[in-house]
């Protein structure tokens, strides 16, 4: 509710057009809808400038249909994250142009292929198995509408890989950094641009790498000072912020 | 080295203006200059849009002394980080203009006060213990050109002191949340804003606060989508990358 | 065994009512009753105004059952933890009136449906996944006697869906507050009321979230007074606690 | 700002007796007070039933001692922890009646010596080392209102210790149980009572304590369903949060 | 090779019964025998005092069977820990007198029903999802030629259900204590007996028990000094080590 | 108080020779005498066979002194730990035949010297840097009744050190093993003998030790079955049990 | 590309033989190939002299075959490590000489037999259950161009087994040392020997063992100098550094 | 004791020109002398050709000077690693030769300088911070009778600080990598080279580099692979390391 609103409501009250008890609640009614078993948050996107979106693992595929269902009818994308083939089966009835993003499991509907995003937002993995999360960071970044390109497999052991790339690198606006095991690529990356790097640590690896752990920890600790870090495996957060920030 | 650097090269080979040797020589010779127990990165500004940024701990006030008075030859702003009132005494004495900031321990050095970031940077913190870490946020931030505010002892467990400055919120282009103990700051405030919220973990705090780390992980777990995490007590990370995000 | 029964017991062995052997022996057996593989304490209901409770994981559902039938010999409520429909199928043979609790997997058993507890009980959940330990805990202070009234989906990301029901906050003279991933809310919650706070960190997130430590870190960290936590997942103990809380 | 005040604001607008400018900024405004490094929230004690608290670590005396004095003002009682002795004797020179806690280092300014909470508080230590922490809680427990009694080195390594006081056990309406090195009291206590037990692990022992880790993940685990637990050493934590529960 | 048996070869040496080069390799080679697989240690048992032991996770029961085959051969006792009923069966049918133990999965063998142990060994468990690892204690101590009792579901939560059996307790010689989540019974125990507390942490519980952790450290932290504990689960290292000590 | 005992009152209240009131009193109190700071407990070197210990650290001169007057009454040895030179000569003046063990800061009294424990115990020291822990352990063993040698620096690096020692193994009835850093002397010495092992990992080391923990770890893992463990540094610990094993 | 590949191109630049953009854009392509999900580096064995590998989970069977076939063109040994049979038999169909080494499920293709390394390279496991880890070294070894062969089962509790051995120690010029649960076999290894160490550590254990930490940190605080570790489980890359040192 | 050695000992008694009783005591018997609180291991050097090593912390400096006396009596270079400039002055007085490194504390003294590694061995290190541990390496690899030279700065945060340095890098046998924080240079410089590198983690760092375990777990995950990793801070490890490989 805007500072606006409620000087709209208190000249309502003033001049008696809006009774005591309605004023007082709608000062308390803030604006949301219940399913029952989650609240959809229609104003979400008015705040935030976010599509709507499901995180699958957890409802059943007929909660998420419902959901999506009820998305349907205003006029943001939609991006379910971490499903699966089947689950996106049945999106599809509800949904025509929903796509099916294998590697991650995302599902994106698009309806607005506007793009407000002011750069290109470079998605780069160290390593192939690091992959699906950045294919989730990838496909979030479109879906909230930006330009995104990636950079697969360009890992630390063998530099001449990504220093064969610094184009595209000097070309983005925003880089999203994946990598698991010992997590160094956002630190060469960060040294070699001058735009923000969000790093994205994974859970791929074994042993000493404690589910990604190690990666966050090398990450939070990059001796560059343009790098920031979302959790483990997180490649949704970092479209969603690499996207708010090339929206400034 | 610039790809259009090596152009020029190539030409200068082409046309015999240059020997093979000195060519070989300067396709591998990078920009930087030895101190002996530190390589000043002249270049680094350039490459990255910083000032010169000296950490104090662990280095010897004389060689601090001498990194500045280097520094100073050059047109950038000069940033010591985490230095002590008797050391900013000394640095004093090569550097006029030097300003002590005395509960961070930074010591800025201004040659150059033109504004370069495009809005305003807002930093807050949950507790007044947190002051320190924001502080050395707010002086980064200033020190490479931008605007920046204050707004601190608004942690969550008064919400209502937070909710009676959405404005500043709403004013800021990129904001810095720093928050130990439980770290809850940085969700909150995500949730009232669609800016980029840089969340800094502080090692306020004792016993299950682990040092920070427990607000740490609370920051890499936030159920907002606009938030990234630097290292435990980094505001300078944090104001360096707000400084990057803000140019853009 | 009160201090009352020790000086009927010494008084009976003065007058030559009670033989030494026996007085001994009284003296020392405390009552329970052995099933082999578990000992049934009827008398802890007396001594901690609880209902009889089944963790169900680990036990055959013929142990499971033949437990609940020696139950049902006396008046308690029973409850039966993290079961599952087909234990619940198997219960229902031997108690008619025993419920399904899908979500938890609590199958509970009235014989006892007074109200004991003094107010009302309120569970509060952040996100939708959060919602089965928050049932187990509503199921338990039902079972217990109290009366107990949920709300669900208000994290910390959008405050004024928290803000809407703050009537309903004010109401209760115990909350129970269930969160994964940051673990914020109880800190929020436990600032906007003077009643205490059980908070339950829950194992929902992923990498970072260290199955709930992290959300657990940050509720032993809460910068509010009013708050104290249980294990993750606890929704039972949650439960058990504010009804005890609800009975002085 | 309670409801009836927003009622009263809303009359007042209607009634033209409040300009719009003004309710505005009214219902924007909540009420506190800015003393530059630290908020004092005068309404916090009425919104929470809290004397006021002042963490000492960190601040400088000056500090603390111009907090006291603004609070002196209005009719709370006063609570410094964590000080010293050095701390006190400047305290006292504005507060009269201030008295030094000295194992726990809390400092307490009574003005009000009502006993508002219902019952007994008694708080329990395991072994002498536990003692400061349980002083705390104890302070605490008595500044903010209630009858707090102690009982000290009741460790489980000797049972018959704490089982010659049963009848002290029964008399208390809440329980504050303060253990480090295994933790283990709480879980006996907790079975030998009806009432909600806090429990409070410190950080005596070496080694495999870690601090207060080894006691707090066996508090969490407690297999007694009337425990709750705070952070490691926070004896004020347990003192409020008894207090909050003892008034209801 | 004892000292006896190298003053023999060095007698057989200079009485030039033995050949140089077939004593010096006697001297370097031990008495083992290679299976392929795994060397089994004949020798073991002498050095030792123990009865072979297979630990089956990881073999395939043909390889368990091959060994079992081999140690048929002489007189000791054979245990197998962590097997299933379908290598009970197997092994049935090269060792007709085994016997299966279904809760903890061993199999054990005995060839051999003397006592050697010198007095009782008492199992105590806590719960009874503690049972497993205490039956695998259990049956350890009897095939290495122990008297050994069990006391199950006696945990600190109901201190008069082990208060009934301090007969029990000291009866015994050694006591081996089992216990998960808050692991709380060794200190209790240990306070009540003068005989030396072998402490098994198990892995039961969830959340901030972390698979046993909780209970290791809690009994590495015992305030008693009559106890030492073995690995999490480990019930056979503690059989072990009780009857080493039982034969002292 | 011993079942003994409970007869004799109870023929007493039957014989009318006990009042009923004191009766009742008799049964509650058990033995122990307040000093304010901490119960003594004369008792239990009756129930437990031990000396009367003292912990030092976090107790004052005046209050160490003080419970060792107390205790000069009674027979018993006394033991005080982690002492200093300058707490030595305080109690020296109370306790003529006290003796200061620098390394390990222990301070004992032997009021009594006789041997109670039947064989020897041997402690074993892995590097220099253990010794301290091990003399605690050697002084505790001695303190509480038993012959006692050590052989230190015989760690796994140099295998011949400990191999030429192998009659002292093997003259030994219960063996303490202090390591810190990889911990691996344990497993090592559990392997050439037949008796008890007690290891004692130590916070010798720097970095990946963790202060012990590593070693802590390696020894809980140990593939050896006679080896149990204390926390670490816990000499004391490891003496105890050990004196305990050898009166058996 | 290696210095005088660049003073050739120089050298044509000036000669006017190579235009300047394509030498431009040769000093930045550097030679990979593009197969969509993974850049093979052909130029990886010349750099580092190793064979080509594949890291097998999470890679389709279509995938690792693809990657075969075309590795198949150029002469270099080929290992795919963490197979299954499965897959081994879809390898063999387009490289006949494909072996599988079940127990490790490496993949093993040779077509170059040359032996390369100067010395032989000693494997040697604690236990059998970390074979799996030791066998994949081997392989690795092997196939890297060694003369590699193993000791197994020699751990610490049994130091004979070892002992009889120590001529195969002697004959090693590197030594890769296997184990889990303590990993003390490296510290014990490395003080009979004066050649290079790698430890790796096994996942081998359970409880404490903490999925192999327990046993990388004994490697890590091994008292001998002749060790470095290696990531848990990790035999392919012991055997890769045992290969590159045994080149030197 | 050498194999030949026991030959000759089996002559000698065949001959008659031994008694079996100092035969026996030979054969068991093996080479050390005791000092009281360290047994100096002579042999050490002949079996693992390292130099004589004293660690100072702990060690009083009357005790390290009289270990040094006795260390001047035969050949080999001395080292005294963590010391202090008091100890130095000490050491200087009996060993006239003796060098302090003042960043790492090292002391060294060289009777022998004759090179026996077969190449270079070059430490390089990331910041200016790790400098302390890189030199204890690089005087430990000289001492050790090796050339030695470091490279210092070349963090990956400006790789062509590095890159400008190949040569250098090539013209190595043997690296030791050196780095705090996020631990990346190994994996990077790993990558351009085919030597062995030796990673030493350092405690540079703060929050979550947690004492150095970010930079360590980074090395232990390390995607190249020929990287080993040895204990954080480490110096002397490493350059021990280094010198038995750059004997090969």
């Amino acid at each position: 509710m805007t500072e606006k609103e409620i000087q709209r409501l208190l000249i309502d009250v003033r001049r008696g057009n809006l009774p005591l008890g309605r004023a007082l609640e709608r000062l308390r009614r803030l604006p949301f809808e219940d399913l029952g078993f989650a609240k959809i948050d229609h104003h979400r996107s008015l705040r935030q400038g976010y599509a709507e979106v499901i995180y699958a693992p957890g409802k059943r595929p007929e909660q998420v249909v419902s959901v999506v269902r009820r998305m349907m009818r205003n006029e943001h994308n939609i991006l379910i994250t971490r499903g699966t083939r089947a689950l996106y089966r049945r999106v599809k009835r509800v949904a025509r142009s929903a796509r099916f993003h294998e590697l991650s499991g995302a599902i994106s509907i698009r309806k607005n292929s506007k793009v407000v995003g002011k750069g290109l937002i470079l998605v780069i993995s160290a390593g192939t198995s690091d992959i699906p999360v950045a294919e989730e960071a990838l496909v979030t970044a479109e879906v909230l509408g930006n330009r995104a390109e990636s950079l697969y497999d360009v890992g630390v052991a063998g530099l001449h890989r990504l220093m064969g790339h610094q184009q595209k690198l000097s070309a983005a606006r925003v880089i999203i950094c994946v990598a698991g095991m010992e997590g160094a690529l956002p630190s060469v990356v960060g040294g070699l641009v001058r735009v923000p790097v969000i790093a994205v640590p994974t859970s791929v690896g074994y042993g000493a790498s404690m589910s990604g752990v190690a990666a966050l920890l090398a990450m939070l600790n990059s001796c560059v000072s343009n790098v920031a870090v979302v959790n483990i495996d997180n490649g949704f957060g970092a479209g969603c912020l690499a996207s708010v920030i090339n929206r400034l």
